[in-house]
């Protein structure tokens, strides 16, 4: 799978040098390459802002240097014949990025992420690039950062991880969070008396079917504590006769495959 | 402001050194320092993680290296008397990351964040914090990273940011996205017509209401196109008339001071 990465702060993308996904890319797994947007500059003082039509704070972007930015790679694109490759715009204004739109990009051979700073870029790329890329504005979640860089560093490794080889043990990604529509149980390693502190009884006990309802029970009780949008968009249509207990004593009932809270019904 | 974050990947915080929250350091407005979890294990082999007890895949984050981490940072905290400073753990279990809650933490004098690695840290860690740390496990988004490195890179960010005197010009702050619930309205720069695509005509009419009219009428659809969820959170009941016309254009109805889908009414 390949990345392109466009931005004013090339320096920021180091960290996709470290860890898992610095090992994918010694391994050949993943190939990722950062461009300096100012390298597509013309003038002297390879300008890449503007003061905004219609006024308002800050700058904004200007098409140019990024039309020729995206030309070029879109040029040396990978994809197979006929797929545009995909445009990520980083952008507090675009869809959420999600574990589900992770697994989607997982599957595409080219994506492109171009980093926005200032007010953002002028829209008119994004209509433009339309020719040769599926645009798609993606935010990270609804919050405002300085520009795309960290929510790049974020989906580069939300995605990568999920390319098979990347993550050494697969089941790794079976169990985790948001892969059943559940936060995850809490774990423990030894000690299992550490400050006074026990592991609960059960995790020791060799009993794998009593651990697996005693996670589920847990990953059930936080979901419903932390995340009740959660509970609320889970598919219970087949839950079993003691997870529906368990829904129950947190105050929910199951009707049509949902689970609603009793006092809401 | 401080803050303080603990890794076994030190040099993923180096982006922390660029631009604005760099800046925000060396003028001082900003004090942070990363603490490398592998100096506060006692063993030859600097170990920070064991396999999890009640078995499964991936290895969990020992108590005691963080244990020793939390307390040293604790006793050197600057806060003020009786005030506890906030522990946040990313985590893809945790309350959810938001512009509300950047601003809220924004307002701490002491942020320390515990970046977790593999499965995750021993669950007796946060309980046992909870004595000299006010402990949240938060979540940037519905989505799995390879650890919570990245996570701590985008909230300082986004919290640092909100510190007064970080972002030069406060205006930019007040008219982004999620400042007032909507999505930002899109932004165009010179050239005003560019590979035959022109910015919009009202844009260069220097009319500042209707410029302000385009472009609140601009947010409110994109925020209905991409964001229905950001629509129905909305508190209408102060609306104007022309965003009453635009919503109900939009298929929506005013009630209660809530927009409503007029469909599902």
């Amino acid at each position: 799978m390949r990345f392109d990465v466009v931005s004013i702060f090339p320096e920021y993308l180091a960290p996709l040098d470290l860890s898992l996904i610095g090992k994918a890319r010694t391994e050949g797994l993943l190939e990722l390459k950062v461009h300096d947007l100012r390298g597509y500059t013309q003038d002297r003082h390879r300008t890449v802002d503007d003061t905004p039509y219609g006024g308002g704070a800050g700058m904004v972007m200007k098409p140019e240097p990024w039309a020729q930015a995206l030309t070029d790679i879109a040029v040396a694109s990978p994809t197979s014949d006929g797929v545009k490759p995909t445009l990520i715009v980083p952008s507090p204004a675009g869809e959420v990025f999600t574990q589900a739109l992770a697994y989607e990009l997982a599957e595409t051979e080219h994506l492109v992420f171009a980093c926005g700073r200032y007010e953002g870029i002028d829209e008119r790329v994004l209509e433009w690039a339309a020719e040769d890329y599926i645009v798609r504005p993606v935010s990270l979640g609804d919050y405002v950062l300085n520009g795309g860089e960290v929510a790049v560093l974020a989906m580069v490794e939300a995605i990568g991880r999920l390319v098979p080889g990347v993550v050494g043990n697969p089941e790794s990604l079976i169990e985790e969070s948001h892969s059943d529509g559940l936060l995850e149980y809490p774990v423990y390693t030894k000690p299992s008396s550490w400050r006074e502190r026990e592991v609960p009884d059960v995790l020791l006990s060799g009993n794998h079917g009593k651990i697996a309802k005693f996670r589920k029970e847990l990953q059930l009780r936080r979901t419903a504590e932390r995340r009740p949008d959660l509970i609320a968009a889970l598919d219970v249509s087949n839950v079993s006769k003691a997870d529906k207990n368990i829904l129950w004593e947190l105050g929910y009932a199951v009707v049509d495959g949902r689970a609603v809270l009793r006092e809401e019904k």
